[in-house]
């Protein structure tokens, strides 16, 4: 029921939903300039051309491949470069030297993804409609991690270009509403009192099980009981407004507010991570001149909006500016039931920032990870990272869903992320 | 009711508890030389004469001084030195660089604790019995943390000792049981056929509240309820046998049983840590000689016992022989149900070995800090680490509770760690 | 007289010389993809991109500003970015962030070169062939700077191609020669039997004084006098086959060849560094496969050819080869003497390789750096490198002389370097 | 000829000498604390006690095991920790893990020294003053390893007792001038007005032959001729005072006074290296307070004396002084002929500062380097380093000759180091 949206992939036509998302990656690079494809300014961005082929390099290993579809690699490198991360599927590259490879090119790399889109689609039509349930199921873990990377294309473009000292333009918002079909990251009014959403104590249901949707990760399975005790969460984000009065009063000079890790990391990672002489003691993307607070966009450098939520944080930002406020921040489990009462994520608007919880990233009661390789693809990150809940302005439309479960470590704030807060109620 | 243990401490009388627990700390670093209380082999240990102090720093900061009794420092350095991390308390020495400090000498520290045990004895007793509450919760928080640190002594002591090339033996073993009163670790011997403890599914109470205990963490609070589905829990640990068999197995070479981070771990860190010419494809302190498989103890080289429980592994190795064994690690509230069920800690005999949980560590629901110093000693430290419980043999007696939550990062297999194994029950 | 080679600079039309020198450098990177003149895969290798602009900066900052030419910098950030080490000129980027900048284009940095040769020609045309002598000066440095930069170019081209798994050729042997105009690395047949030059002991001068000759730098100068004991240095250099034998010798497994700092460079560096799975134990760039040897050239993969002299072995290879040979390193003083009465460097022909000596990079008896920005081309460096003599295979024919003081750090061999040996006379 | 103070060791008692010599090693330790012998806070600094053991090993290990004179290892791990780094002689522990060792202690150490002296001097006695060559040849450079580390003792000593907040004092002025019979520092007071001497150019002889002299290292040989052009050179050392005024002039933050990579150093490792919270732009061991300069020394901190010696620089602060100055550093000929001509050495009053040399450390003309083990004693490390000449006051009385070439890398100050200055003189 809470899940209806994405509910819709189900009646989708298949190909056609294939040849939609493939095409979509390629509108999000396509205003980039053949030189922002290759580089890797940190070792956690990927180049925009490695994200291209290894989305296809999925389908072809994951797909063609074991079904013995003709689909030959342009080179013999071809699987090492463009396996992410799946020790069962052989060598692969070091992910902090893909902006190492100069080749293959771009153009190189969008002729392999026409290419295989092309045997794709062909091979799926040739099902007449009835693909296999098997084939079905890998297809829509393809699409699904495709539109992960939709928007970690994003999010790596915007560190990209804010790693040139010129702060160049990704694109107008024209091009982000209407091509890439972006929400402007609406201004987060506050509500005037300040609302919240209160829980009652007791036993609720949480995740999903496999078969009750047309897709979802195995890390948001199985649907299990939890305990929560009563709990009041705030309706509305935290917004750069509210940031700024944190860091006005000492945030970020002030150790009681954090973590002891969040402390070394302010101290410390602060001075050597991210472009180089910028003030560190802010979000992400934060610039000051002339006393006047601006944000670096995918469409350039903008007036800080007081209003908006703010993005960019990393986990210890959150943890700290939610001690200063005088509350905390949700569990995953909260921010569920939360979702789940006030539909929070029904309507077509998605949520404008992935919101930090409480929650260490841990396998759910009961969970199973995949035996074959895909057990590959959640469950061994379940270590040192922390639950992120909601969406954000870039999620691919349809992409989120309440037990959507996305995860990044304590200090990354590259990712759209923000907040919202919680408390105890008693 | 399941703690009933460590409420001794509440009819103790406390000027003889102080005195007690002050000399055991001296009669753990009684067998040592001058040279083995003065170095640091790893960021991780610190040396045994920086324990003496800080120890000893504790109690002059956290109780003579807020009290106006009259204890100068032996010189003016001692503060920055002897603090460990508290930030409201002033500058802090680095700890990695605790092993550059010759001075002050083992001696001046010794005369500085006894110094100060004569003051503080001597305040007690002015108190006549009637020590106030707030006096008698910092002298409990102080004793305990002492406790902590008796401890982290010999943990120290074994990695101290274990570096130097001639492995040379800490004390013997009649003097281990009985000047420090450690158990032998217990031959655990396998129940044949090896028997479980099952749960039914319910919500459950966890934890305690802080007036509940003569002493408890602040991490250990409050008492609340979780809801646990069905599982079994085995009543044997993990053997130095079973764990050879995952050696045997490939174990090591394997990665389909790791965490991702536990594989980045097998392969670089392995080589780069702990004492360097030593296979790290074992526990830590395995040797093999000879074809013959040896252990590193307090008691210096044994023939490795196969029915002991396995030592010295960190979370990423006890997540990876659950995988492998085809079982997983037990959640900690799933240890604590099991614990409060079988009476585990009620005995004497304490558990032989910390057990790895499958749980972060985090605040339990309705956690607050302490609004003080002490408000640092747990709570900062809530990210990045994993929830151990039980004990082990080099516990204090009368320390480790049922609720007890210790926290290790996961890549550290310094302390006494094993594991135990669950599974779902349905 | 033995510097008539570069000489014929002093005839030259300047401003011809100046549009065929920079048209040469963009020969170079007109066979190269986009992606190629992005990224860098060592810290010590520049993206070919900058190499075109910073080159162009040194014409804009160094000639066209001072003499108020108007030339407006495409953006503000150029300065900044292609500035490359000069303190006194202000900001420069991070040597090893080169690669982390995907803007400027290369097309608008291609753009910006045409824009300032179109100025600048038109600039020394105005001077109607009577250019003054302190811009002539200026002049003649910026383009011995960009003959640099176009060695510097083919090495880092070479290493960026090699970076790829796919190996991917830089260009046909066709362009290498007739584009290009480079020589084929002439196989260095060993004369037999292997022939060498004495010399008798005495005082000699070495060196040249500024106004000898059209151009020189500064670390060439002044002209002094030297007393050299007798030596033999051979008049062939070391080949492949040679090398092989030294290998096959255990030259890389046994320490008393090497110095203390490249013994610790083949125990530890050797791992970490260049391309990753490769065998480090021999020269860069060469591969067994099937266990033949090849070498990665400009032209793509080649058999290794005996009888071509060694390349890319850095200074404490050449120490230990010449070590194992029974012989030792000419100190650039013989390597002078010798060239001057061989006329090694007068032919078209220029060496092979640059020849590692044993001589530390160090100011000559009377040396003066330049007072202004220029003292910072070659003096700052004079400590921790190593003299090379010579020239080079990709070296810009009229570039090298025989007073040539090329320097590189003993631990890199991306350069072209090889060696010849020298043995004392008596 | 003006080397006549170190033939001295020519007429020696062998035994009598030996003994002298290594009761004046323990002369050196005996006002430690234990504690103060085990620490090493940077990895260039060696443990006391190791210094203690390594030169015993040195006896044992090339004089009493090649002549089969009985002297067992007190454990079989003598051999790998106290080999320094002679490749030849078998594996070594790693140099930055000497700390690491609390084991042999103190106490053991000495008693092995006080075992293999009581062997030594019985064996040497059993010749009856007539030792053979070979032997005395070995035991010499013994007693001149020993030397060496006496004075590397005190400078490790120095830095050790450094590293603690504390400050402790060494020794008293009393301790240091009739035990140890160290040269107070002489205030070098200034001649005024300032006074240098005059060479002319032509060829002289540099270096000694092994022959020559009763000892000297191989990296001093052979006699060799050498052109050197006309020069001046202070006859007096920078002083306190005079570093101060560079100091105030700006010259840690004017870049055009230092080499490229000294630059480098004064910007970043400056603030890694060393005891923590110093300020690093000073010479080591300064430090103030209430506005007044104090300098560490053995016999604590005292107030700076403007007149004496600049000391604990290092290399890249003596070349940025010379160029502030106006002037250069002398190469380590033309300190060798200004030596040889005012008799520097000659007196029983020692250089208060080894002076730091333009001259790379490089092997002489003719050098060879000796074909055993002792061949690694010194050639290894002719690469990255700069020479030194002089002596310095903590220089075991007799130790250094004219000839003697010390060296250290660039970066590195925590020898007794300063400088005199020089210029070209026509």
């Amino acid at each position: 029921m809470q899940n209806t949206v994405s509910r819709a992939l189900d009646v989708c036509d298949l190909p056609a939903e294939y040849r939609r998302t493939r095409q979509h990656t390629e509108a999000i690079v396509q205003p980039l300039e053949v030189e922002d494809t290759v580089v890797q300014p940190a070792a956690f961005v990927s180049p925009p051309k490695w994200h291209l082929a290894h989305t296809t390099w999925f389908f072809v290993n994951f797909l063609l491949q074991p079904h013995n579809v003709h689909c030959p690699w342009p080179s013999a490198d071809y699987p090492l470069l463009f396996n992410s991360y799946y020790k069962s599927q052989g060598n692969h590259w070091q992910q902090a030297q893909r902006g190492a490879l100069s080749r293959p090119t771009l153009r190189e790399i969008l002729q392999f993804r026409h290419q295989v889109d092309a045997i794709m689609i062909d091979w799926l039509n040739r099902f007449d409609g009835d693909i296999p349930p098997q084939i079905t199921e890998v297809l829509r873990l393809g699409l699904a991690h495709e539109q992960q990377h939709q928007e970690l294309l994003l999010m790596d473009i915007k560190y990209i270009l804010w790693s040139n000292p010129g702060l160049p333009t990704y694109a107008t918002s024209d091009y982000l509403s209407s091509a890439l079909r972006l929400p402007a990251v609406t201004t987060a009014l506050r509500s005037e009192p300040s609302s919240s959403w209160q829980s009652t104590c007791g036993i609720y249901d949480f995740g999903v099980n496999r078969d009750e949707l047309a897709f979802c990760f195995d890390n948001e399975t199985p649907r299990h009981k939890q305990w929560l005790s009563a709990f009041r969460i705030t309706t509305d984000l935290v917004t750069n407004g509210d940031y700024l009065d944190f860091i006005s009063d000492g945030g970020y000079v002030r150790p009681e507010y954090w973590l002891s890790e969040g402390w070394d990391w302010v101290q410390a990672e602060a001075m050597r991570s991210e472009a180089h002489t910028r003030d560190t003691h802010t979000p992400l993307y934060w610039l000051q001149r002339d006393a006047q607070w601006f944000e670096f966009g995918l469409d350039g450098l903008q007036p800080l909006s007081l209003n908006a939520p703010v993005m960019h944080i990393n986990f210890h930002e959150a943890y700290a500016y939610a001690r200063w406020s005088g509350k905390r921040l949700p569990t995953e489990y909260e921010w569920e039931l939360f979702a789940q009462h006030t539909h929070l994520l029904t309507s077509r608007a998605c949520q404008p920032v992935w919101q930090w919880t409480a929650s260490p990233y841990s396998a759910y009661p009961g969970y199973r990870a995949a035996q074959d390789a895909f057990g590959e693809y959640n469950g061994k990150f379940m270590i040192n990272q922390m639950v992120l809940r909601g969406g954000c302005s870039v999620t691919p439309a349809g992409h989120a869903r309440i037990s959507y479960r996305n995860f990044y470590y304590p200090h990354q704030r590259w990712p759209f992320t923000g907040l919202r807060l919680a408390e105890d109620a008693d």
